[in-house]
Formats: structure tokens, sequence, C-alpha cells
């Protein structure tokens, strides 16, 4: 069955913005630069899923367009699936409009692809077979 | 430890939304009109959170007002926590900012209050006691 994996929250700063987290009980548990997104990112596990905060290391950067566009906020919802290559031929068959049409291969081994958020109630979502962390 | 309990998305059509995630293995369990708030729900479990779509019942209810103002997508994330009242002081203390000073009590006895979005990293924050459904 399908699971909810992470929210990506795009921020400012992640300085900033995980004092909230902190202040409830969660913990940073992982933050590390993903080079090839220049993006800072620092994962907060919280029950089953994780909260991972989205800070650009530059204004030109994918995250850093969508801080200037539409603020701080949701970025992208990440579903976990157990099988990748069924749910990109499902979406495939039903039209839905996808980012790309391949499945990507992301840190560790993580694969996914995104829905465009037309296709998905005007959300990024996010399908991928391997969770982000095993935290 | 504080989980996510639900997210909340806000679009047009449950009948059409629910369509993504039923073609990824997901279900809808339970479907209702939360009169007070002019929206019809339904709740789709996700590992051991929830995703939970909100279609308003008339366009000038909160989320039918979000729907014309920003579009189908994220309205609110919902934070499960063991000690609502705790984490009210704690937030009060922080200088959070927030949409209401007490805690109110939903349906099912549900207890439950909002983080304005300009103190949560964009997001419009729930933090809830009981969790929005034992499904």
């Amino acid at each position: 069955m399908p699971s909810i994996d992470h929210l990506g929250i795009a921020v400012q700063s992640i300085a900033e913005a995980r004092k909230l987290y902190e202040s409830l009980g969660l913990a940073v548990v992982r933050e590390e630069t993903v080079e090839h997104e220049r993006v800072r990112t620092a994962l907060i596990p919280a029950g089953d899923a994780r909260i991972e905060l989205l800070e650009p290391t530059t204004p030109d950067s994918p995250v850093g367009r969508f801080l200037a566009k539409r603020g701080e906020g949701l970025h992208h919802i990440a579903l976990h699936v157990d099988d990748i290559s069924a749910a990109l031929e499902t979406l495939k068959a039903r039209g839905a409009r996808l980012i790309s049409e391949d499945i990507q291969t992301g840190a560790g081994g993580h694969l996914y692809f995104f829905v465009h958020p037309s296709s998905a109630g005007g959300v990024l979502l996010e399908i991928c077979q391997d969770p982000i962390s095993d935290v």
C-alpha cells in the first residue's frame, strides 16, 4: 500500500524554519546539500513520514525560483509505492501529466518521478519507491 | 513524539481528485460533509497518515475562498501531538502567530488549533491531539 514518504517544504532559512518543529519535540536527523538541485535539505521524521525542509543554495535553482514566485510553503508531497514501474505505467495510461516520462535515480539509489500539479489536485506529487531515508 | 496526522488538499471535485489516488492503490474510507465549515471531506489513509480531500459546498466557505484565490493545492498540514495544551503554550511563548488563541473541539471530540502560515514556513499548520480518524 502506498504511504506518505515525505513533505517537501520550501523555506528561506532552514535555521529559522526548524525551530518551530523543534519546539514541538521533533528533531532534524540529517542535513545535506544536493549539489545538482542546488538545494540544502533538513530531514525531520514525524511518525512514519518525514518533513523535508528545502532551502535553495542559489536564487536561480528550482526551489529558489519557487520561493521567488510563490513564497515559502509546501513544495511537494512524496508517496512511497511498492512498484514504481507499475505506478508510472498506470499514471501514463490514465493520461496524467508527468514532469518527466522516466524514473529518475536520486541519492542512495532512491527511485522517483514527479506528477505535474495539474494532474494531482494542484499538488506537485513525487512517487518514490525507496523511502527518502531509513531514519 | 508528534507525527503527521493528515494533509488537507483543497480540490474542486472529490469525485475527480480521488481517481489519482485510487489508481495508485489507495482508497477513500470515509466521506462526510462538515456543515459548519461548508466543506465535504474524503479521507484516504496512506501509511500512518491520511490525505484529506476538501471540496467546498459553497464558494464563500473558507475552502471555497482558498480555491478562488490560490487554486487547487495543499490547504493545511496537521501534526498530531500528545499534549495539545503544552504545544499551545510553547508556541505562544515563542510568539508564533495563531489563527485562534484557543483550542477548538471538532467532530468526535478531535482537539485542534491552527498556526498561521507566517509562523510555519508558509504552511497553514494544524496541531491536533486526537487523530482525525481511527481508520
